[in-house]
């Protein structure tokens, strides 16, 4: 009787440690702005979180998306929201329309992740790709931090911040966020997709690989395979600016870039096993003034 | 009487856990500097802080504070400080005088947050504004990394970083930082605050919304009611650089920046609740050539 | 005996605690790469690794090492790795290699640090100044992110991140990173070594203070006081690049920086203790056109 008394007093305390030490939640929130890291206004988002839970853990996806950039903004998330676990609130704050009628929103992606945002189009490509388990509006008479009502203008901390970090920290069930919205959709951004197109693939460059100047296009590995190209075999490929010519070259399909030669262009898949195009150790971008954005356009056949 | 004693055990252990989880205290450092993120030196300080202390939580206020630009970090410390919990540490090293005979100090503000700081003007604002509940000069006979008496220029990471994780760890009191200093004040840099005279509102541009481009002011939200300007009501606002006028025109004050056409100009009150002034989707900094410091001057009055 | 048994119960839920609360080992992860901020690679590296164990602490370096600047990255490990605790783990990426025969390593310096790397000249510096403890090759059939076998580009994320945060959350110890490699030797870049010769030491600038724009040497403290120069003496400075010469002057040795007046040279010990040349509140670098690298040198000698 006496042990499995002491035996309970362990497991009680064991019990306490799950909860203090946030091992049954993973307590993590990823920031998304196009605020820059100049000034203080990232700082003051991550203060009011802190104040919200000291045991939160705050990370950054990036704050250089170009000013008002939504398209960018939805690009990044599609490609990082995949590596972070189940249980991630992600904040995603690029918001020219704030103050408008815009809704404010917290996303559960299928795969148990949580987006915060406005519901501007910054949700259109990680809604398609990792589907949408429910869309909660947030209910701003509830979920907007105390003592901010005389400020109209930073939604990012005051609301998004701060419901982000309280539904991280367990202080807020999902629920709790707001009303479901009645139909489980996005605002979403119209454009291309990849497509086989007799013996061209068509598609879109959706963004620039910035740091290295590679041209990242939508075109899935899987759809481009289908032109059966095999590792070192040439393809052509034309870009198009506005339905201009910009680009037309040939370059070989490889899997390193150090099998081609320095400054010497290749095709390849890149972390999101989508065909891109470089210039080994070189910047494809600029020598060629390739831009990104629903107006480029991307051609590819196998020569 | 078992019961008791079990409690107490489960008592006993939950203090174990609050002690090591680091409940009991916040244990956040909070970094401000003008040395950039290229090079190592804010990595550097950072190393110090984990070895003092593995269980601290470090974030960034800024390292893209101008170089020795003592107002802009005593701005940001004004702008961000509010947000944090209590017991946070702020470090902020802009340091054009190191080696010199500005006093290394902590002050603890009327709130309860502790910066860590060459008193070189750094607490200028942050003193007026939260005030001083106490401050301290660090004594260096004690509280500098050991073995860094052979390194003369690195303060920010020998003296401020290691100091203040240790503040926040709580390896060292608030009082063991160092002795009190005589006179309760800090080094202050003289700038024109915000002043009614007549039928206009007089103040100074702080610092530019880097990002964006907006003009922000140090006229308090409160100060401009007194102008009685109803939302969607146009102001006459003048910017001057060093007495000469750099800008002329008029705005109306909105709750929000979607309220006028892109390119168009407004007034609102920024996250500070002070009067700021933008395009909607545009830079209006650039667009008429403002800058920010002492020597600008702002004049608003109601149209 | 029952105030025993209720101190084991006690000591037992301690060492749950300290296991629960990763007190046990440090469980810090320090990224470096080129890859910039502005895009989301960071991010997915660092989801990679919070997938591993969401109590791992992950820091930067820096993300600013020019793209593909080896030995950049070779000097920032080697400036900033000693100021950090014994097991925490580095993830340095700088890989113009990517896809080649570059062996991925992990490093163990023989104070306890642990540097996950392609071996392509990365660990020329730290192998050097804190020594090789021992150095094992990663087996990617065992330590590669399971679901990534088809991306052929970022074995940063894949395969560096992943090993490194197993390797700090303990779930692989460092002998399951793989083989040791059967000479205890890294691939080193060659470059020109501090040296007296004569009345004249010579040197390398291996960085430039990027922020400030200070010239840093490779001149160690202890060197250059065999010249006997007192702090307020001046020296002669020669700076060649490619062997012509772009700088000639005088400058004191100075214990610090306010210690001449703003926009006058001087010369002093940085806080790697190695020599350096500086204009009080200036661009040194700037102003003399000097740049860094294996094919600049520099000339000490006594005035």
């Amino acid at each position: 009787m006496m042990k499995v008394r002491l035996k309970r007093a362990v497991a009680i305390s064991g019990l306490l440690v799950l909860g203090l030490c946030g091992r049954s939640q993973n307590k993590i929130v990823v920031y998304q702005t196009d605020f820059g890291l100049k000034d203080g206004a990232v700082s003051e988002m991550k203060g009011v979180a802190m104040a919200v839970s000291p045991d939160l853990k705050l990370f950054d996806l990036t704050h250089e998306i170009p000013a008002y950039d939504i398209w960018a903004a939805a690009y990044r998330l599609q490609q990082t929201v995949p590596y972070w676990p189940a249980g991630t609130v992600f904040v995603s704050v690029v918001d020219p329309g704030v103050g408008t009628a815009r809704k404010s929103v917290v996303l559960k992606t299928k795969t148990g992740v949580f987006i915060v945002t406005p519901d501007n189009g910054t949700l259109t490509l990680i809604a398609e790709s990792l589907g949408i388990e429910a869309i909660r509006e947030i209910d701003e008479t509830v979920n907007r931090r105390p003592d901010s009502r005389k400020s109209y203008t930073f939604h990012g901390r005051d609301v998004y911040s701060y419901t982000g970090a309280r539904l991280a920290a367990g202080v807020i069930s999902y629920e709790q966020v707001g009303p479901l919205l009645a139909r489980q959709e996005v605002v979403s951004i119209p454009y291309q997709k990849a497509e086989l197109k007799g013996p061209a693939i068509l598609g879109t460059i959706p963004v620039l690989d910035v740091q290295y100047g590679n041209v990242w296009t939508n075109i899935p590995g899987e759809l481009f395979q289908q032109l059966h190209v095999a590792f070192g075999e040439n393809i052509q490929v034309r870009i198009l600016h506005q339905g201009k010519e910009v680009y037309k070259g040939e370059m070989p399909y490889m899997s390193t870039f150090g099998a081609v030669p320095p400054g010497k262009p290749l095709a390849y898949l890149n972390s999101l096993l989508q065909l891109a195009f470089a210039l080994n150790q070189g910047n494809f971008a600029a020598a060629n003034n390739i831009g990104s954005g629903g107006d480029w356009q991307v051609e590819v056949r196998r020569k």
